[in-house]
Formats: structure tokens, sequence, C-alpha cells
């Protein structure tokens, strides 16, 4: 690993994070929230540390794909912490951690708070709190489409092929121009949400936060009650829709940009995604209509749509308490938390693809019992899927498994209960937001020990990354191989 | 499938299993409890169904290992059905589901009871229900270590080359041979184990029970508060010790006993089991000396060996309500109950070394990712593992999710709680016997809805079969090889 590169890159990185410190400041002025100086403060410290360490590290050009861990990991790290400092300074959140904890929630699309009632924080405060979602699932887009693939982390390489934009020898173009293609999409997206929940009545300000919230599949609200809080059949709706399209991948909305229209049905991922979703809201819709939850159908199948879709994509916003929902619902609705978004989404989870090729690895293996002569492969589409695919899945699985068992056993540690804990874990590792029992959709985080909170935090981290990219830098070996930094006086008198 | 075969064998093992059927009579005439005629006819209602089949279906000299599938699961299903008679004519259970979760329950080796009160049995049918278990795990020691293997289930082909006896060509003589060898390991161990114990004050009738129940990690008492009626270290020290030695391949077993002393820590699979014991009983002891569970320390450190071995090896006795402890230690010990014994033991679970594979896939994977150029190779001990095996593996996890999600949705369904109904499948689906909340180890699984006792017996059967040999038989495609029987009236005439 090449030190000096990497904190070279992560101080520009802290620069561009300082600039968008910037962008509450409109608010604060026009809701007088007194939050100007704050703003401006923690743009200066987040300026004054990037230029620090860029003025000590020289940039380096060989850098590797292994320095790409660093990067990754550094950058969530950073971006967390000083993201923390509006929360902080606001004076509403007491602990550090709690703001920590917010901020990483914020950029890892998480959208788990600690927050008991979330008005509480001014105005600003509160854009700034979408908006770390929002610059999160733009980091998500590029990593999930355009470096993860190359780097073959956990069966994502099947999405090498994927990625649109000109093909090019060198690695660096080509991901700028799929970055720029993806982040287009998103920028789309975004603006055609805020206009239509402002349609619906939603001041700039709430359909600016909910469009940024609903489209990182983050989760967080301006409002305790979440999106409950409009109680409108159109507001859910345009959030319903756009929670579905924030959790396909991106490169296939491109295509379907570009007018290959035919491109969402064609692809195997999208139709078991689709597939997933109906089936989990045909069967809530049953058992609380046979339960008798809701007093009609309307509010019934409303409500299955929309928590279907929020806990499936990771979102994680609510218009229900599914806590009061009869035990099979729950069952279904944590179930659906492990899935996830497809692969190239914002989406969290698993991801529907790894299931899918999970699930149809275990039919293939059932057919080669019953007929052992036969030869069969695995396919994606058109796609026949190759062994070492198959073989990074099982990886990503044990990594996924073995974060969760530490995760909890930590968290049950420090006292929190069983289902708690572990719904905890689940809502944090899969960025969805809310778990069950005391960490239930009306309950919070804030009770959870400061422990427990950071436990947490590194599971929003990891899991967002996909487990690997962080794993690797728990890995000795990958220390082993890091260089002293390059200090920029080190380059005097060399010519660089 | 060659049904009239099929159908023949299952005749020949009804008969079998009724003369064992027998074996409770001179208990019941030795306690006087009146259960003699019960025990005669249940007998004879065994002996006379079997030979109906033997004299309807003539033997098929050619069956394949796919009609093995249906015999096995054919087997326990009709042993599950015979051996629930006498609980049923007992009259202490009320309902016929009651005694069929009962015996399937002993047939799998699990352990869980739908009885508040084991007492109130008598003796012989109490003796039936613990030799119940040892039938099953004599069932299992076969069947995992000298059929499974060659069908290439989930893994289990690895173990090919550590069957014992000698290498002959055909199959059948080979699996007798193996089968001969490893029951008389499993015949020696239960008789070291009653005299132990009968030496430690027990009489013959409880040492043979628990001897049958420990050895089959099993887990059914004679009495309600499981071990931890006799409060006796010594007998608690032998159980512990017959349960760890149940919890291992018994062909290392085979070894050690043939002279090769050092079997049993040249095998990476042994190692690795003793490390996570040992592991978790550390970890037990430390939490509950930290809330002061136990007043001092040698109750503690004397509970934590007992329970750690008991689940892990999925036996399920008890001394102590683990609903009592910590949270973090019920975590702890639902996470060793996925665990369960080694492979060709007499325990349930995912089996150790199916853990310990995708621990080390995980960790080559980021070895890989450090060092992209390095060639690594997955072993256990000095043998390179294939892929094919790694990739069985991952299909035998999805296949367990696939069982686990779908019976916990059925159960929560049919009124359960989401703690109980979970950790009651994962109960049954590993053969463990207690679970948390309403099924933990101070309660019983009685109070449940029927429907749901079908869905957790169901479960103890697929968990016991290393869940290929049901899942199979689910599948359209091996019924649609089903050959019509061949009775016996259709070969008068043709010389056979």
């Amino acid at each position: 690993m090449r030190t000096g590169g990497v904190l070279n890159i992560f101080g520009k990185l802290l620069i561009l994070i300082a600039l968008c410190l910037l962008s509450p400041i409109p608010f604060s002025i026009y809701f007088n929230d007194g939050m100007v100086m704050t703003f401006l403060s923690c743009s200066l410290i987040g300026t004054i540390s990037g230029f620090t360490l860029v003025a000590l590290f020289a940039p380096e050009s060989d850098l590797g794909y292994r320095d790409g861990f660093a990067v990754v990991v550094l950058s969530w790290l950073g971006l967390a912490i000083l993201g923390a400092l509006p929360f902080y300074f606001s004076g509403e959140m007491n602990a550090f951690v709690d703001c920590f904890f917010e901020s990483m929630s914020g950029f890892t699309t998480t959208g788990s708070t600690i927050l008991t009632t979330v008005e509480v924080l001014p105005k600003s405060v509160l854009f700034w709190r979408a908006l770390t979602h929002w610059i999160g699932g733009m980091g998500i887009i590029v990593l999930s489409l355009a470096i993860m693939p190359l780097l073959g982390i956990g069966g994502m390489q099947l999405f090498q092929a994927e990625m649109p934009g000109p093909t090019k020898d060198r690695l660096a173009p080509r991901i700028q121009d799929t970055a720029r293609i993806l982040w287009s999409v998103y920028l789309l997206f975004t603006l055609v949400e805020i206009l239509l929940l402002m349609i619906g009545g939603l001041d700039f300000f709430d359909a600016t936060c909910h469009a940024f919230a609903t489209l990182a599949t983050g989760g967080f609200s301006t409002h305790t009650a979440s999106v409950g809080y409009f109680n409108s059949v159109y507001i859910e709706t345009v959030i319903i829709v756009f929670m579905f399209l924030a959790g396909v991948n991106f490169s296939l909305h491109y295509r379907v940009l570009s007018g290959k229209l035919s491109a969402y049905w064609q692809n195997e991922e999208f139709r078991f995604y689709v597939g997933i979703s109906l089936f989990a809201i045909v069967l809530l819709v049953l058992v609380n209509m046979y339960h008798h939850v809701y007093d009609n159908l309307g509010d019934n199948i409303r409500t299955a749509f929309f928590q279907v879709f929020s806990i499936l994509t990771t979102t994680g916003f609510g218009t229900a308490d599914f806590e009061q929902w009869p035990p099979v619902c729950k069952v279904l609705l944590v179930s659906l938390m492990f899935v996830g978004g497809c692969a190239g989404s914002t989406g969290g989870g698993i991801k529907v693809v790894r299931v899918l090729l999970f699930f149809k690895y275990a039919r293939m293996q059932l057919t080669h019992l019953v007929h052992p002569r036969s030869v069969s492969a695995i396919k994606m589409g058109k796609i026949k899927v190759p062994q070492e695919v198959m073989l990074s899945i099982l990886g990503f699985f044990a990594l996924y498994i073995a974060f969760f068992l530490l995760a909890t056993l930590l968290v049950t540690a420090l006292g929190v209960d069983v289902l708690t804990g572990s719904t905890a874990v689940i809502a944090t590792l899969n960025n969805i937001g809310p778990g069950l029992n005391l960490v239930g959709p009306a309950q919070n985080f804030g009770h959870l020990p400061p422990l427990a909170k950071l436990v947490l935090s590194f599971c929003m981290l990891a899991g967002r990354l996909e487990l690997y990219t962080v794993a690797v830098l728990l890995t000795p070996d990958f220390w082993a191989m890091a260089r002293k930094p390059v200090w920029r006086w080190q380059l005097q008198g060399t010519g660089k």
C-alpha cells in the first residue's frame, strides 16, 4: 500500500466534502436557524485538514487496486467523522459517539437514528443529514458498478460486462466515464422525485430531503413519524416508485434511458427482484387481512407495498409500526432485510443476484443428485456463471456470517437483549435502518450503550462496502505490504 | 426409482424395529407398569405390516443409489410412526401428533419433548423413548460415514477416504463391513458409559437410558430436570466425556481403538471441534463470572462445560436453564447450535467440517484479494479440497437457509412468536432439543399448535438426513423416474 498517495487522495476528498458542508447554509439563512457559523466552521475544519494532507503527501501515480481498499474505507470513516461535526455543534446530541453514529448511518445510507424526536434538529442540520445519504449513495453506485467488479469481490465480477460507458484500456478513465454516466441518472431521478413530491404539496425542503433519502435508499426523514407523517397516498406512491427504482441496478436504468426499453425485463436479477417483492406483498396483505390488522383493504395493500419496498431496498422509511404486526410478517420482513437491493443499486443487504445464484446452485445440486450424469451449468440470463464466481459468493456468505455473529456477540455482551441486539446488527449490516423490539420502527438506537453504537457503526461501514473491503484491511497481510508514506519534502530536489 | 424394491427393504426394516419393540418388555415386567400387552401389540403391528410388504413386493437386486434416498426417508418416517404407538397406547399423550413428534424427536436424536413432566410415562415407555435415540444414532453413523459420502452430499464426499474396513469393489459389502466396525465402537462406548454411570450410583434403568441418549446425542432423560436431577459432579463429568466422544467422527474412534493413538489430534476437524468448545467454555465462564450468575467458580465451570458440549454436540441435556443467562451467552449457545458435531458423529447441525471449510474459504479469498497472483488451495489436513466439494457446501448452505426460512415462516404463521418460532426451528433442524423463550430448556414443545409440531417434525427429519436426502424427494424430477412397483404375483411363472 502506498500510504502517502492514499492520504493525498483522502485529503482531496475531505476538501470536496468541506464544499458540500456549505450547501446547508442557504437553508439556514432561509429558516433563520442560526447554524450559518456552524456550517462555515465545519467546512473550514474540513478544508484545512484536507489541504494539510495534500500539502504533506505528494500524489502517487502508480496506485494499485490494493490502495483502493484503503482509500475507500478511510474515505467513509473520514466522511463520517467530518459529517458528525454539524450534529455535534447543533447541541441537540450530547455525545460525539451519537453524532458519529448518525453521520455514519447517513453516509452508509443506513438510516438508523439515535434521535427520539427528529424535529429537534435545526432545519439546516436536517438537510445535512439527508445530504449525507445522497453523497453516500453516489459513492456506492460507482463503487459497486465500476470498482468492485474489477476487484472480484464476492461474485460481483459478474457485472464487469455490465459497466456502461466507452471501454478503454486504462482503469481510471473508464471509472470516470462510468461514474459520470451513472451519476447523471442518479441526479435525474432525484430531480424528478423532488418535482413530483412538490406537486404533491411538499415544500422544497421536505421534497429535497426525502428525495435524497429515497434515491440513496437511506431512510432519514425530516419527521419522527417518517413518511407516515404526510399520510398521503400520492406521496407514498411517489416514494414507493422511487424506492423501487433506487433498488435496481443503475446501469440498467442507463440502458433503458438510452432507448433499450426491454433492458429491465431481460435482466434476470430484475425479474427476481420484482418476483420477491410481489410475493412478499401478497403474503403480507393476506396475513394482515386474516388477522384484521387494518380496517380496509386499501390501507392494507398500501402499507404492505410501502413496507416491503422500504425494507427490501433497505431504505427504512416507515408508514406503519410493523412491530405490531403478526409474528410471521415480522419474520418475512427480517428475511427481506437480508436480501437487499440489486447489485449496482444504492440498496444494501446481500444483494438480489447473490441470493438468486445461491438458490440456483442448490437447485442444480438437487438435479445433479437425481441425474448424476447430467452436465449442467448455472446461467444468469444467457451468460454461464463461472465456478469462481460461485465460490466467491461462498466466501461472501462466510464473511457475512462471521461479521453477523461477532457483532451480535459484542452487542449482546454489552447488555442488549437477544432480539434487539441481533436485529440491530441485521438492520445496520444490511444498511436498512430499523430492526425489531427496542430498535423497532417506532423506536430508535439512542438508548443503546455507546460501545454498541460503535460496533453498529462498524457494521454499517462493513455492510456498505460489501464486507471484503473492510475485512481486507483487518488482515495482517495487507499491512505487511504498506509502504512508508512519501512526504512532500522528501521530493524536494528530486525534480518531481 | 424401483418402488417395489424400496418397499421390500422398508418391510424388512419394520420387522427389525418390531423386534426392538419387544425389548422394553423386561422393564415393564420388572417395574410392573402394565405395558407388556401394549408393547406386544405394537410389535405385532410392526411385524404384520413388515411381512405384508415383504410378501407383496419382491426384492430387487439392482437398486440404485437413487432408491437409497427413498429407502432412508421412508424408513425414518415409518420408524417414527411405528415408534409413536407405545406413546399413544400409554394414554399419557392425548393427540397422535404429539406421539409422532416425540417419536420423530427420538429417532432423529433431537430430544425435543412435548412432555411437561417426563415422569408421567411408564418406565418401559421411557426406556423405549431412550431406545429410539440409540437406534437413530446407529442409523446415522452408517448413513453419514458409509452412504452419504458416496452420494456426494453437501461436501461429505471428502470423507470417502475415511471409511474404515476392508475396501472391496462392490458397494453393499463395503457398507456392511463399515457398519459392523462402527457399530461395535458405538456399542462399546455405550456399555462403558452404562458401567461408569452405574458406578456413580445410577440404577441400571437410568444408566442405560442416559447412555443411549448420550451416545446418540439425543437428549431424552428419564427425569424432567434432565441430568440436573442427579446433581452429581461425577455423573455430569461422565456424561460430558461421552457427549464429547459422541460428537467425534466415529471412524476416528475406530482408528484410535485400532492402535493409532495420534489419529485424534492429526485430524483437523477434531482440533477445530476442541478449539470451538474451549473458546465457548472460556467465554461463558467469564461472562457468567462477570454477571455473578453462579456463587462459586466450580459451579460456573461445571455448568459451562456441560451446556457447551450438550449444545455443540446437539445432545440437548440440561443442568442449567440458560434462558436465565445474560443475552450474550444465549447468542453464543444459539451460534453453537448451528455448528453441531463432527461429520460422521451422531451429532446434528451443519457439522464442524463444513463450518471449518466455510471460514477457510473466506480467509483464502481475503488472501487472494491482497495477493491476487497467489495460487492457493484449501487443505484439510494434508488433503487438497477439490472445488466441487466447496461448491457442494455452498449448495448445502443454500438449502439450509431455505429450509430454515420456510419452516420459520410456517411456524410463526401458526401464531408462534418470533423468538420461540425461530429457535424452535433451529433446535429441531439441528437436532438439538431445547430452543429459547417458550421452548427454552425449562420449557417444552407441548403448547405449540399441532401443525407447528408437524412442521418441526419435518425439520428434525430434514436436518438429520443432511437436507439433501429429503430435498431430493421433493423434486418432481425424482418422482418422474419412479417405476411402477413389481408385485410378487407378477413374478409368478417368470421363473424368478
